[in-house]
């Protein structure tokens, strides 16, 4: 197949640049006569590159000195049981329910302490996000836990809620593609394979002042005070997906930063509910405000149009379009590696599509 | 730099046929138009990758059905707490201390419960294995862990012990080096970076009979059980680690397997050993039997030589020889990987430093 654009919800498409320039020094990086996975992570050239994609990561998302930026293993997954095991002191956190992993993550944070489920979206199936300023938040909370994009629902936050405890956010699905103000939160965390790499990395930003009382059953390896004591190389880190990272995030620093590519972002989504809105065909479940510019999913009139919409249109090189179990239907990840002509020539096809099954 | 042999520690060389092979298929994997980076964890050519890797696993190291293989992340190291946070029902272990990594894994068990050091090699700073014939067991542990190879000081089990509990043991630094017998472990776990790929990879291979009972504070992440009914895919794996250790897999069945992958450990690892041992200029400081065919630490007369030797190394392109800094001198770490090339200039190098330094 010649060229493919994938909708996958991640691992999802990486640059054209990005991947060029990986393959041309895979064998050797930089002159070292070395791939870059075969370097000890002890190494200089390694490390340059470790730091280079800490830095970047202050710069592109303004980042203060106030924070640790940690790169570490295991997924976004890992950190619902990290986040509780590193900032219970009190054992006990808010948490917003607005999609499947939110809930997941208060159900993992249940393990080791109080959990409050101040409010959840759940009573319309995920569509719209609760009204941020009704919400009664627990004074005595260790934090308040949201998630700022669902990748399964397609709904994101517009505005985020300011509770009394640290706001602590799985941003694993809208990092870098929208403006964040860091300084909003406590603790971010984020796989990487959406918007900043191949998986095997995550990413966490967390206030200094938040790690320092890690509850003693903690493992030693999901310690944010363990990895920031030693730069995120307490262990082998899974260097190759952070080199890869680096690359990305050169790419959007040479891109303009994070404010022009949710430009860019708000643009494709713009084009593809503009689409699904002025057609009787297709439809998106999620109020309009609260519709995620990475994530769109939509329907076609029944379930046999929306397998056989996925079958064709992988079959013209628009793959992983199909939506997730819980929701069915189509779902379109348009993460920034997604280029435009990506976007365009879906809505060709469903265009197409429509009129051969109206 | 040309042509680079790389000693490290891990991660260390990969073979050149993996590396060249994954550089042609780098922007497009089995006329999938994607790089395997970019695709889906549940998209058939990336499981297809997924499980012919569980599949290499159980081919070259003769595992039956009454283990799992799981493909899981965050190193060995997050293994130290995963064994007993999955292990314990009694919550006793027996460990046997026989380097840095195998007494920080005893350190971490302690959180969890009861841990008995059996046996130490430390009063002779690891340069030797305990006699596993003379070690008095805990009747009632739910574990003893030992390291089969030590990384750090080259020392390694020729004899294993038989213990009344299940046998844990870090095979880290030398899996697919040697043959083991499964059948004689409850437990096994490998960080990737040595014999099978890139880092961003953990193997732990377990008897299915031993992960039924977590305990309650296990985060989820960690739990074999979790991992074992998803088939590893209960979250985004690494799944480039997972494709380059299908890559490294495939190249060791093609040369044989592992029995003789060992007969060319021993013979690249004996080289090196002749030659110390006949010098009066270097020196390896562990007792004959139970010196490690996988990573050879050696020293010059002082630690100025040592310091020069390793200089002058790399300007030879002979990198990464620098001994880990609780042994000081040399490491020479010669997987599976290094060829018989890059042991033989080692020597070479080794006989001019000498000549020049006497």
């Amino acid at each position: 197949m010649d060229k493919v654009y994938n909708f996958s919800a991640g691992p999802g498409m990486l640059p054209d640049e990005v991947k060029k320039d990986a393959q041309r020094d895979f064998l050797s990086y930089n002159n070292t006569g070395m791939s870059v996975m075969e370097m000890s992570h002890r190494s200089k050239p390694y490390e340059e590159i470790h730091f280079e994609v800490i830095s970047l990561f202050r710069y592109l998302m303004n980042i203060g000195d106030e924070y640790h930026v940690l790169l570490i293993q295991g997924g976004a997954t890992q950190q619902f049981d990290a986040v509780p095991l590193n900032l219970f002191v009190k054992g006990k956190a808010d948490y917003i329910v607005t999609g499947n992993f939110a809930s997941k993550a208060a159900k993992e944070a249940l393990k080791y302490g109080d959990v409050k489920i101040v409010a959840s979206s759940k009573d319309k199936n995920f569509t719209y996000i609760p009204d941020v300023d009704k919400i009664e938040f627990s004074k005595d909370a260790d934090y308040t836990h949201i998630t700022t994009n669902n990748t399964i629902f397609g709904v994101r936050f517009r505005k985020l809620p300011s509770p009394p405890s640290p706001l602590v956010a799985d941003v694993s699905s809208n990092i870098l593609g929208e403006v964040m103000d860091i300084n909003k939160f406590g603790l971010i965390y984020a796989g990487a394979q959406k918007n900043i790499g191949p998986s095997g990395l995550t990413v966490v930003i967390v206030r200094k002042d938040l790690i320092n009382n890690p509850m003693s059953i903690c493992p030693t390896m999901l310690k944010y005070s363990e990895a920031s004591e030693a730069d995120s190389l307490h262990n082998t880190p899974s260097t190759y997906s952070i080199y890869m990272a680096m690359l990305t995030l050169r790419w959007l620093k040479k891109l303009g930063g994070v404010a022009e590519m949710q430009k860019f972002n708000d643009y494709k989504a713009g084009l593809l509910y503009d689409f699904i809105d002025n057609s009787s065909f297709y439809k998106n479940p999620v109020e309009v405000p609260y519709r995620s510019i990475m994530n769109v999913p939509f329907v076609s009139p029944n379930a046999e149009l929306d397998a056989l919409f996925c079958k064709e249109a992988t079959a013209s090189g628009l793959i992983s379009l199909k939506g997730h179990r819980l929701v069915g239907g189509m779902r379109a990840s348009i993460y920034n590696a997604m280029p435009l002509e990506g976007v365009k020539k879906l809505i060709e096809f469903m265009k197409k599509f429509e009129s051969e099954n109206k």
